[in-house]
């Protein structure tokens, strides 16, 4: 998918919200746990009541990768489900990948070819060949991180050499790797403050951002700094959506959750662009 | 596994060799592909070949991801093969993970509890709360990316502030997340001239060396500049002994490059202990 056509999406949905599909075996309704996959049909109900609210699924491979084998079958048989029936949707495999030049090449090939993910999260931390190899392919996409919206970003990625810091270095080195087509940046909903300075290195890159809901980060202040012209923003929502109940209602109340969402979202759309 | 076990493995078998289970489909011998699962089939055998003369194998995640659940089937018969005939192997998932908290913790039960490894590979970026969920096992370990053996180390990883290099940082920061006995460090050994340094930091942690062998780092050099009293050193080879052939003799070339590694690493640990 092309940024145009994302932003497209964007627009006719009035809407720039990713859910992410944080499946927890241990939360999901319990009457799932009858069905073959469990995660799966949790998925495939979240989906079908989100679908037309959101632009953009985020699969969080932890959470699959915790149920061994079977949990990456629920993960391949999820993405092929958003990909055969709603092919416009944006699928995003939250995984944090980032190895040495021939081994990243085979992430690559897992995510964009063994599964049809359209975009990959990537830790920076072993720099330009780790990266590289995920930009060769057409219309997929490196999400790399560069500010994230946990406590311990605090760690390394505001470490400063001569006035720019970590994560800026990030953004300004990798904006050399690839372009506005093949590259944005996970940016932390709870670092809103910063958005604005990110934005002048990097005023025309697509950003996901987490955090917003349950970790505490304020959609409005993530519009007002962060938004370009094209938009430029796929915000997340895991938790706040998806356990939204854990009852037999629970798709019904993901939806409203969604709603909720995407009417802020239509507002600051209007608002700011 | 606790060090004094390990330790106690690398002295009985007069060897601190990790063979790298790096396993590509696309360049193991063709005849393995009459099997149901050559990968396994592959992994079985040279396993067998070497385990008397390694005390490590350590997976590399990406090629089995890159086979879909195929690969993660071939992933999990492999571990469970090594614990079940060669229990006092030290088993690393090289998965390169790391995340927000909540996430983090099931990265480490895919890896703790659903398949039995000892240690699993993570990369620093995001700081002490994507690393501590590891950390809650018992007798199982981070090996934390330091200073990696590829050209891209040299974008971020030396980044400095105040006299102070990022992969210093790094080290100094994560020693008071766990310990000796919970935590080890990746050290490329194409940076063999950094490892006195390195040492200075953290003179009593094991290190997992990588990029012996086909990424052109010197054994005798990594011995020399990183050995400590309980040796201290994990060096991986991949490439050079599980593709030391591409016919039917292929354990048997293996498990040759294998004692000639061994041999000089038994040399090395006469010398140096």
């Amino acid at each position: 998918m092309t940024s145009t056509e994302l932003f497209s999406q964007i627009k006719a949905k009035k809407s720039f919200l990713c859910v992410g599909l944080d499946t927890d075996i241990q939360k999901i309704p319990h009457f799932l746990m009858d069905t073959t996959d469990p995660i799966f049909a949790f998925n495939k109900e979240i989906i079908d009541a989100t679908h037309d609210l959101s632009v953009a699924y985020k699969p969080n491979l932890a959470f699959y990768e915790s149920l061994g084998v079977n949990g990456w079958n629920s993960l391949e048989k999820t993405v092929n489900y958003i990909r055969f029936n709603y092919p416009d949707i944006f699928i995003i495999a939250d995984a944090k990948r980032g190895d040495i030049g021939n081994t990243s090449s085979l992430y690559a090939r897992a995510f964009f070819d063994t599964m049809d993910f359209d975009a990959v999260t990537v830790a920076p931390y072993m720099g330009e060949d780790s990266v590289k190899p995920f930009l060769t392919y057409v219309d997929r996409w490196v999400i790399l991180l560069a500010l994230t919206s946990n406590k311990g970003a605090d760690d390394f990625q505001y470490m400063s050499e001569g006035g720019e810091r970590l994560f800026e270095r990030v953004l300004k080195r990798s904006a050399q790797w690839g372009n506005q087509e093949n590259m944005m940046y996970v940016v932390g909903a709870t670092r809103a403050e910063m958005l604005a300075d990110i934005r002048k290195i990097i005023p025309n890159h697509f950003l996901l951002v987490p955090g917003v809901g349950a970790q505490g980060g304020s959609l409005a202040e993530v519009a007002q700094n962060g938004m370009n012209s094209q938009c430029g923003l796929l915000v997340n929502s895991s938790r706040q959506i998806i356990y939204a109940s854990s009852g037999e209602d629970f798709a019904v109340k993901a939806r409203e959750a969604t709603i909720e969402v995407r009417d802020e979202m239509a507002i600051l759309l209007e608002k700011y662009l």
